[in-house]
């Protein structure tokens, strides 16, 4: 399974793309998208949008996560996130791909365990799951890598989940027909 | 010259063609695009961007005419209007058209001469300036069509003013050589 996880934002937008067999996770590629200082602001949007549909064209992932923001510091910067956000997942669903959302806090839930994690441990963490020599750099590229973990272990909590209710089911069966006590 | 004027919204998506000989306007088309309330974020997204790339083509318009917008309820609303201004603008620039965006107090200025003007005014002078037997329905292809007339103005505008600079230089010529008074 491969998930492609996007950190977006207006300045700089980092990607990541993970593939796991369900244990063991394989960095495939991951880096970040910088929009050219003098370009003006719809060009930025367009950068993002070619740069995300060539990669994912590229490395043909399963679904697409991206990381989900409530908080900004005020509307203005809410708006030009919204923008940066708005394209790249255009770019994921105009491939057919589906598109998973999820909160800084679910992530760090997810790969360190502690929804309120500083963002250097999410990167240390990132760094160790995948078996990097260092933390990937730009830190946007790490955090894009970190929604994707974020992803595959919310798919294996599921499958986890989902075996677990089996053996259930077998249970209430053989509850059905156990022997009557004496 | 045409002008394609956009209001964004994740909800509906108003748009407006306008074509002017710099006195007398025309509307070519308006409408708005409406999401299906079923349809996911993204594929809202998708539907924007889709039927804004129809339009364009069509109208081939000379410019693209935008609503900006500095506040916002909260940042909830902000970053979801956002991804629908992103992908409009994305529309735009891919077809190559220049993007210009207008406040509302601009908007206002621009059609009914006060930047504080009602929402119905600027549709009643949309009415009067497109010489329209109604006010375009719904009330997003009249605010998209208002953003359009904004940028008429502007243009105009910048063409009198550089009219004006002309004659300007020729005083100037003509004060060099102006004869002595006795």
């Amino acid at each position: 399974m491969r998930i492609f996880g996007i950190d977006p934002g207006s300045a700089r937008t980092g990607y990541g793309c993970v593939e796991t067999d369900g244990r063991r996770h394989r960095i495939v590629v991951c880096g970040a998208i910088a929009s050219p200082a003098l370009a003006s602001f719809p060009e930025k949007l367009l950068q993002i949008h070619r740069c995300l549909a060539e990669l994912l064209a590229e490395c043909r992932p399963d679904s697409v996560a991206i990381e989900n923001l409530f908080h900004a510091n005020n509307v203005r910067s809410a708006l030009k996130l919204g923008h940066a956000r708005g394209v790249a997942m255009l770019a994921a669903v105009e491939m057919g791909l589906p598109v998973v959302e999820y909160t800084p806090a679910e992530i760090k839930r997810a790969v360190v365990g502690y929804g309120r994690a500083e963002k250097h441990q999410v990167q240390q963490m990132v760094k160790l799951m995948l078996g990097l020599p260092a933390v990937p750099s730009p830190h946007d590229a790490a955090d894009a890598l970190a929604v994707a973990i974020c992803h595959v272990h919310s798919q294996t909590f599921h499958r986890i989940a989902a075996a677990a209710d089996a053996p259930r089911e077998k249970a209430t069966s053989w509850r059905t027909y156990r022997p009557v006590r004496s």
